[in-house]
């Protein structure tokens, strides 16, 4: 079974694929959407529906986790980022991929076990637990794997633990 | 020439169509895309997204208006609106319309006179300027209408007064 992980970003959009077999993570990666910076707003959202759909016709992921977004101080940015994940969670909803959702902070709990981590130790500890040869690419990418290995963690041992969105 | 405007609601999005010929209105007509309120958030992103389609494909309007969203008082309720607008912004984009966008409170200006306009002013405004012979069937599909209008009317003097998102 393969866990999809993505990171949703204006300008970089992170995903996350852990591969899965009798419960145990056997293989994992991550990556960023290949978003073009000199597209417009509305062109970048074309992008993302494009280039996710790629990694989903690619992977065929059995589920999928997004990030919830923290809204507490840049409520702007927040609302833009809003647009970014609403296409996200259409181009999986379109590809009938159960999706599953956590906050920032119970995300870096799982992977670091401080809510308060930084990218940077996210992105150490990914290295670290999957048994990477290298750190992560990005941080948007090594964000989207920890989203995926948090949803992994918390129902490795109670599958039905949370219903998707 | 066809505008289509898009009022952007998390249950209800509003859509009004105007078209123009010689500078001149000569036929109005809105309503809401037919959202099942049973969908849950990803299921009615996907709605939006296919019902919009198929509006642009029904009317193949020239150019598109969306209302931005005011997000001073409910943050949640604007981050969510934010990922309606994503995938309105998204399917546009797609069809390859040129997309405008204009704030409530300049929408409201350009159909009441008054920033400040309740809905149901620029509902019962609405039928006034363009001799329809009811009232728009809700406050989406009238609001979606006022878009349209808004941009019709800040432009017909002067073309490429702003420039698409």
């Amino acid at each position: 079974m393969i866990i999809l992980g993505v990171d949703p970003g204006s300008r970089f959009c992170g995903y996350g694929l852990l591969e899965i077999e009798s419960g145990k993570i056997i293989g994992a990666g991550c990556d960023v959407l290949k978003i073009n910076q000199k597209h417009g707003f509305s062109g970048r959202l074309v992008d993302v529906h494009q280039q996710l759909k790629g990694v989903i016709d690619e992977y065929k992921p059995e589920l999928a986790v997004v990030e919830s977004i923290f809204y507490g101080k840049n409520i702007k940015s927040a609302f833009t980022l809003g647009h970014i994940r609403g296409v996200i969670l259409l181009v999986l909803a379109q590809s009938a991929i159960p999706t599953y959702e956590y906050s920032p902070r119970e995300v870096k709990k799982a992977v670091t076990g401080n809510g308060n981590a930084t990218k940077n130790q996210v992105r150490y500890m990914m290295q670290q637990i999957l048994k990477l040869k290298s750190l992560p690419s990005s941080e948007d990418a090594s964000d989207a794997l920890a989203v995926a290995f948090c949803h992994y963690n918390k129902t490795r041992f109670a599958k039905n633990l949370c219903s998707p969105i």
